[in-house]
């Protein structure tokens, strides 16, 4: 591998350093499966249904739970921003997270098997991924040059070597693909059984589609960017929660030169949700992603913005600017954008006091 | 797999529109090896030493031989912008070909085998890749979705799915990798072990380092931007000649709308050639390759550079402009790729007889 003191070392479990965050459980058999690679973690539950309803969490887990009435007594008013009866709501334990990295995975997604026929410990790879460079400036034909066995290929830029900090690893899912509903439909039998055995970073420039099934992410360094944005009850679109903010986040990294990686791991995604009510949830995404792809494909920020936050607000005016004439939903999103920031600098005060306790030991 | 009338059916043989091109052949087990795969095609091989040395091939293949004596005949003075004593010549047979298609392979690389041991046909994935579609314009996390099992993933804009001509297929190498000089020397013993089941577009705007051993491409689209370069006896440098032609390639491909596909198929690359001697070759290239790169990111074509010539004249123009001041070199190398040119269009008349000849039927 290349020269990288973070690939060279044995890869650290980082126990202290990650919360995990699922968007409810409605199934033991999803925790069960995942004890031995999530005892050691914290847990952090967002409740997306009835708040009266109580999740069952398995003994030996360490966890805290957060139902609508949580987030409305920790938010006030800026609740609003939380999306209410869809998973979107998960990025509320981004924002209560102390951590500095966040793993998020739904309910219906087990523990895969590698082509040898062993369990795959995704949350290693994710931090393996986390922990080692991305490349966005220049394309690497043998993927990810800080994996063992691989490198640099000639013809790679030496000055580009080094590498950029990787804010996201997005993975990847075996067995039933993230397909939308219409492809769901026109091929309902079809399984993901192919094994891609590469991680790769997505080139500066270049958006993708960000599924939140399977994510880990940085929360020092884009944390303010993974707003999941207004889904469910009462919102006109769903499922494009984790679309949204891939949107976001890529544009931000590509502005403060952070990488997003995107492969292995694999978790195994049991179950296809319903193509119907999906068609449903996505139908005006479809025809508004036409337009909102361009947007974020010329959107740039300008120099002074600095931070993530400062990103996300300059971003959040672009939004109301152009995106607000494809739909009003658009100007409704934009102003969910800032009152997300708004709590998040509320519970991440930026500076002064939260700044001297070290991550991860403040809760 | 996505909807893709050439994906659908099983790979056609192109007998008839794809020639195989080989600068020089050292070892005889190099065709042995390859008989049941390359005996339907047509075989270029232009030598590129001593032209009274007599390659010898085998029984059963058709082909025909260019030595530097022949390339003198063809070209009169234009001969000049063919690489003398380097594998740079091989784009003469690029020239000199009639056919749709062009695969080309160094005389180092044998038959690889897939993780369940079958001998990969190189070609065949080539061919698909080709007739397959690329989508430069966002990435599919899923990897090709025109591929048998795979499809684009939720979130893909379906104005995208119809994808763009694909130009390049840039196959990878099991066993030897193909690392500069510096990596050689400092990992001598690393072997490519890693089989990567997967095909993939480059995103436009995004430059990749271009090897020659393995690579195919449809002549029609992309042929007179495959220029190899001034390398070897005479030159300051060697070893850039297949990374010059990739990031000339790559820049008119995403100003013409074309794509360019890279992965599958692996052959096995049997030896590593002396680093000694690469660090010599490469050396200038390394410092060079710091300021071409960023050359080659931020130049633009204009409009009206609608054929692949008019964007290989205005490139040399901008290489002249931009590169002379790094060396002399590129001013001569922006002379050569006018010659090229002006070649390419003496021995392919771009209108009038030429093109009532279907191709692949010329010769």
């Amino acid at each position: 591998m290349a020269d990288s003191a973070a690939a060279a070392k044995p890869t650290p479990l980082l126990k202290d350093e990650l919360d995990i965050v699922i968007p409810t459980i409605r199934n033991l058999d999803f925790l069960e499966m995942w004890r031995p690679f999530f005892e050691p973690y914290h847990l952090i539950i967002v409740q997306d249904g009835d708040p009266s309803k109580t999740i069952k969490v398995p003994d030996g887990f360490d966890y805290e739970l957060y139902n609508r009435n949580d987030i409305n007594k920790i938010l006030g008013p800026k609740a609003s921003c939380i999306s209410f009866k869809d998973s979107a709501c998960r990025c509320f334990g981004y924002m209560v997270s102390k951590k500095k990295y966040i793993y998020t995975i739904d309910d219906d997604c087990f523990v895969a098997k590698d082509p040898s026929g062993k369990m795959i410990n995704a949350l290693q790879q994710h931090i393996k991924n986390l922990l080692c460079p991305s490349t966005p400036f220049f394309f690497n034909t043998l993927y990810d040059p800080y994996t063992e066995g691989a490198d640099f290929v000639r013809g790679y830029p030496f000055s580009l070597r080094e590498g950029v900090p990787t804010a996201v690893s997005h993975g990847l899912w075996l067995n039933i693909p993230d397909y939308d509903a219409p492809t769901q439909l026109v091929k309902p039998l079809e399984r993901n059984q192919r094994y891609v055995d590469a991680v790769l970073t997505i080139p500066k420039g270049t958006l993708f589609p960000m599924c939140g099934m399977n994510l880990a992410f940085d929360r020092e360094l884009i944390g303010p960017a993974m707003y999941f944005g207004l889904m469910g009850d009462g919102q006109p679109i769903g499922r494009y929660d984790d679309m949204w903010a891939g949107w976001c986040v890529k544009v931000i990294c590509d502005h403060l030169g952070l990488g997003v990686k995107t492969g292995l791991p694999y978790i195994w995604h049991s179950k296809a949700s319903n193509p119907f009510v999906n068609l449903r949830k996505e139908y005006k995404g479809i025809f508004w992603q036409e337009e909102i792809i361009p947007f974020f494909q010329a959107a740039t920020l300008p120099k002074d913005c600095t931070t993530v936050q400062k990103c996300y607000i300059e971003l959040s005016k672009q939004v109301k600017d152009k995106l607000s004439k494809v739909d009003p939903y658009f100007d409704k999103l934009a102003d969910a954008m800032v009152t997300w920031i708004e709590a998040w600098d509320e519970l991440n005060p930026p500076s002064g006091a939260a700044s001297k306790v070290p991550n991860g030991k403040a809760k």
